[in-house]
């Protein structure tokens, strides 16, 4: 450190868009992942955990922004000397699932159920709430041909969804199917590989409707749209008559899965990939509905469209469906947290053999931040009891206290700043959230005895109490130390 | 993905010195960081989670190997744009507490204990068993000066290393205190600032006693030594005067705390520092002794001087002290898996004032490698009960008959392979480990039963049953459908 004394302060930040999250925060997040896992698990899912580096050939380019194929990831050069292989953190958990199910394909049980969680990186411009590191959950069955496994994956969503605390009317998930969408643009005239650009950026515009509304999507189709900073994006140049069948389409919802089914048949009249699509969406459903996933928990939606390049068959996202409120207190809908669908092409990059492939991916973060808006999350976790410091010669009796109330399974702690001031051992047990406080002078260790303070029913009866309440209700007790668990066991049951 | 197509396939593995971990050893690092946690937890340590990437300089330099200052960092520069920014992933979990700990250091509460588990990265060259990213668990308490909080966290190492099943006896965590060992410089005339370049040598030879014996440490504080590869390492160059002094405070621990200290008390006779150290230890082991912990399971070991520069006041590591069988089959002891000490200049370098801190590092994956090794991991968890398909018609059946399995705590799946070759599903089911495929075809269906085959006890006849077994235990029965989950859970229940 010898060579840091001249130099300037490094400053105590972290880098632009990435953020630390402290106690609660980590607790909830962790309970959450535990109570997908289980779900997942349950359903026959092995966990696998991959590195967060990989190689940039392995990880490819499938980031939603296809405008831009070379953004999005982090990367760097290993040495030269390492034979300058290009490395990248890991920007999804679909990337690295496809590289191991290419090489490990005659180790793994076929098909491969696995479910995979951890954070995932993205270079993006961070913006308020948008972070370059978050926590993705996801759930895949590799090599599985079958519709049932698309059909099983958004069970699975649903399930996990109520698991984490998500009651059943506040979500739903939506189904549609790649194969439909381009039965449609067939017949909009957009089929062939000379109008892959076109397409790409209907795609893209009918993943806005949530965003930009019917009006905002249409200019897209057509000449293009400027955004409310003046910005142009070019449009695909459809005629009106094309845009109208794409409208259609998404707009092709009926009540019933049936309905939105027969409806569907008639858009894609013509389409052999249409009509493919068509059963499939059928399958699903009928799948689904005979194992009681009704139309409160999971629909055909045909405006469902998911950015990725890659999906090949059924796309699938749940969305919350109720309101919170805005950082300018206005009401809106939560919108969307999962979401995935089939993609039969990954593995075949490595392998050049097609391996079906279907899952989802749960984003974490944005299903914490529901939940805490809902008020859904406790928020906090009890804090310790704190045993104080009146004499710090006598450290050892303080943290056996400790481990006393530690071996009953209560979380305690012996304060370690500086004993001196007593008035700061009590600030530290508010900031810690504490409930209660142990003390201990040479006086009460002379008779055998401890204090022991409720510290929540202190600062109740401090702002609201009547002399009678305290009289009644000591918020400080003195007991034998043989007492001390079995007492402070008692408080901390009152106030649970 | 059109422009792939021309290109050569991506090779399907991940960088070198990275890995992946399947099903099991997902699970069982999983259970490991929750009992560590809920120990941390359990002593009033709060969770933190920064970000796995930060600024190169909120991170500083102060990786082990001195030697390369610049080396073993993954490290990349931002767009231009970003305003050239180098960012590296973290390499240990305390160089971002340092960061937090200077940033937030008005909210957070003091002392602010905090624990935090998760990869760290090393670029460093890989070797067998050697990855590039593992996990640490650490605790850390930041903000108390007294040596009772070093105490505090060797207790909870102690207690963590327990819970997640090393037994009381075959590790010890050992202690010591950079004080006496500058002390110790001190007295062999190696104070000052000019003897920089020898001490660093020096601790790093005493660092590797382990491994390279008495001789090599002594060659190491001499002229150099040269190691079976034939490379030479430059010496610190000191008399034989000089490493006897240093030899004989690394082989002054005595069969008591109490006979240690003593003998470290006469060796560091005439430095100041060296005293305040030994009267550390003395306190340390004090507190320790009145709470139980005695040399079974703690000691003071005045050889432990742990690599890190920033060390200044207590040191400390756990060593599983059983033999395993090593690659070659050859017993040798387990060695290190956790280690600490306090930093007091981590804080300082960011705000310019100093913070007394101290912590531990678990390291998780060497620690399951042990118990891995010890057999005291199961090594596998139950496989799914696996509902094979008949007739790919009733797909519906079959996924209702996994979700009432699962709705009694069962897991279960439906198999989602092409259900064509029925010998599959059932190989299919013994890759994934399951105790019990249910079997149910249209016969079945109509007559409302379903098969249920006890894949344990079938693999266990077909190997050596008697008739009088096969007639007695059919590893197949028939039950009426409604009795489904009860006999199945009557199987599991026998297997357990």
């Amino acid at each position: 450190m010898a060579q840091d004394r001249k130099q300037p302060r490094p400053k105590a930040e972290p880098p632009k868009g990435f953020r630390d999250y402290f106690g609660a925060e980590v607790l909830e997040r962790q309970q959450m992942l535990d109570a997908i896992a289980r779900v997942y698990h349950a359903h026959g899912f092995d966990p696998l955990e991959t590195a967060a580096v990989e190689t940039v050939e392995a990880l490819g380019k499938f980031l939603p922004d296809v405008d831009r194929p070379n953004a999005g990831v982090f990367s760097w050069q290993e040495d030269e000397g390492e034979g300058g292989t290009w490395l990248a953190l890991r920007y999804d958990m679909t990337a690295p699932l496809a590289r191991v199910a290419a090489q490990y394909r005659n180790d793994l049980p076929s098909p491969y159920r696995r479910y995979a969680m951890g954070p995932v990186w993205r270079n993006e411009k961070p913006g308020p709430g948008r972070f370059r590191q978050f926590y993705q959950c996801d759930a895949d069955t590799v090599g599985a041909a079958s519709v049932a496994a698309d059909a099983e994956i958004c069970a699975m969503l649903a399930e996990a969804l109520e698991a984490v605390g998500i009651e059943r009317g506040d979500y739903i998930v939506r189904i549609n199917n790649r194969k439909v969408l381009n039965g449609v643009l067939e017949v909009a005239g957009l089929s062939g590989d000379d109008k892959d650009h076109e397409r790409g950026i209907v795609l893209r515009a009918i993943d806005k409707l949530d965003r930009l509304g019917e009006a905002g999507v249409r200019a897209l189709m057509g000449a293009g749209r400027k955004d409310d900073s003046g910005d142009f994006t070019q449009g695909a140049g459809l005629s009106a008559e094309q845009a109208d069948v794409i409208m259609g389409f998404m707009a092709a919802r009926r009540d019933t899965a049936a309905q939105t089914v027969a409806r569907l048949h008639d858009l894609v009249a013509g389409s052999d990939i249409g009509r493919e699509g068509v059963a499939e969406l059928e399958t699903i459903a009928d799948l689904l509905a005979a194992q009681g996933y009704g139309p409160d928990r999971i629909v055909i939606d045909p405006s469902v469209v998911r950015g990725l390049g890659y999906y090949t068959g059924p796309v699938y996202e749940a969305e919350l469906t109720f309101e919170i409120l805005d950082e300018k207190g206005r009401p809106r809908q939560f919108g969307s947290v999962a979401g995935g669908g089939r993609y039969d092409d990954l593995v075949k990059r490595f392998t050049g053999q097609e391996v079906p492939a279907t899952g989802v991916s749960i984003g974490v973060d944005r299903l914490l931040a529901a939940l805490r808006a809902k008020g859904r999350l406790s928020g906090a976790t009890q804090g310790p009891v704190i045993v104080t410091v009146m004499d710090r010669d006598r450290m050892a009796d303080y943290q056996r206290m400790a481990a006393d109330l530690r071996a009953a399974g209560i979380r305690a702690e012996v304060y370690l700043g500086n004993p001196r001031n007593f008035g700061n051992q009590l600030k530290y047990a508010d900031k810690r959230g504490s409930p209660v406080a142990i003390i201990q002078g040479g006086d009460e260790a002379a008779r055998g005895v401890v204090q022991i303070k409720d510290l929540i029913l202190g600062a109740k009866l401090a702002g609201e109490a009547t002399l009678e309440e305290w009289k009644s209700q000591p918020a400080q007790v003195e007991v034998p130390l043989a007492d001390l668990v079995a007492r402070t066991r008692a408080i901390l049951d009152r106030h649970r």
